[in-house]
């Protein structure tokens, strides 16, 4: 039997933190002009939760400008247009999550790049 | 056989944005602090997408308050949250529609509140 | 200043059934051997609503199998996968109304088709 | 510096699934009568993604009852009314875990509950 220790639950937060923040906007409307400002919301939403040190959310601009209707002139937020870096920190111990486009495998992908304990 | 005019399409319009606004952000980590960041990105949200004329999303800052876990101090967007005004312009007609707490029925009503033939 | 009537809330309610429809499930993760109970249960999820009559979901087989992740075997659900065809009676009126991929524009294109009064 | 180990990928991958789930479906319209079919397809979303060993996803039917609108009767799916139990395989090493709604923190709690080395 082994125990949960802290970094397993500093680790665990940080998939949460993913996977919620993907499943909850992802279909937003957005287009070039609203980039910023989403990305800013879609941050707070995360920097809200516990145990988050820091979170930035990237929206990949050029993915967005080639995706926009012509006729429209707006797409939907899609996971391969996110690049989000993330750090929980459950008492002592800091890691560090990310959210990226893997081209290769035409998948976003969510990583653990690094654990902390200080 | 009734033809499909003007008037049907703003009136569908309006409600797809307003089911769209809905379901897309309800569930949202929100507090007292991102609620003009988030509320601003909504309106964003619905402002890209055609024949909206105007937008305006209230997220009712004592609910939220109330709602606020008091150890984790957020809570998530719920629908009766929410007030929102909308517009939609399809050629010569506009349909304003809203989004309002109907505290009677415990129930986000939407309606189409008047109709203009420009 | 012009009345609502009963088409108006027909048409209304097509629109708001359609656009949650679209933005609750849109990003679940699918593939071609949970079509059917994700459907399903997506129909379900509009029945329920009030004034609908009718409703069936359909995922385009071929796009999901297209869109499926080589390494992983799923993908998510697209709004351009849908084809869903609606009816709301309100009253005495009945408003038909349609989600399906438009391929010329490249829009999942949401429209009334028809409407009758009893 | 740490090494990231078939641990932590396991327990990071259990928190994405469990916070995907979560904000895929909150806000779905259900009832009484929607649970099961509501439930096997949430399931399935779950089934589908990388290193899911088995999943199950309880909906509480006491609290869809007691949430349903009198006047429409129906309501939507809350995270308390939710509770899943997920078990992760990464290479050798399986992590359970569970979402389950804390009553005396009034909050939907995600944990890991044990981690198997084979």
């Amino acid at each position: 039997m082994i125990e949960i220790n802290e970094r397993d639950r500093a680790v665990f937060e940080a998939g949460i933190k993913l996977g919620a923040l993907y499943h909850q906007f992802v279909g937003t409307p957005i287009s070039t002009e609203t980039i910023d400002d989403l990305s800013r919301a879609m941050e707070q939403s995360v920097i809200l939760q516990p145990y988050v040190r820091s979170v930035s959310v990237m929206i990949d601009r050029e993915m967005v400008e080639k995706r926009e209707n012509p006729e429209f002139r707006y797409c939907e937020l899609e996971g391969r247009m996110l690049h989000v870096n993330l750090q929980i920190l459950y008492k002592n111990t800091i890691a560090y999550a990310e959210l990226a486009y893997d081209e290769g495998l035409d998948y976003p992908m969510m990583s653990i790049k690094k654990i902390e304990e200080m």
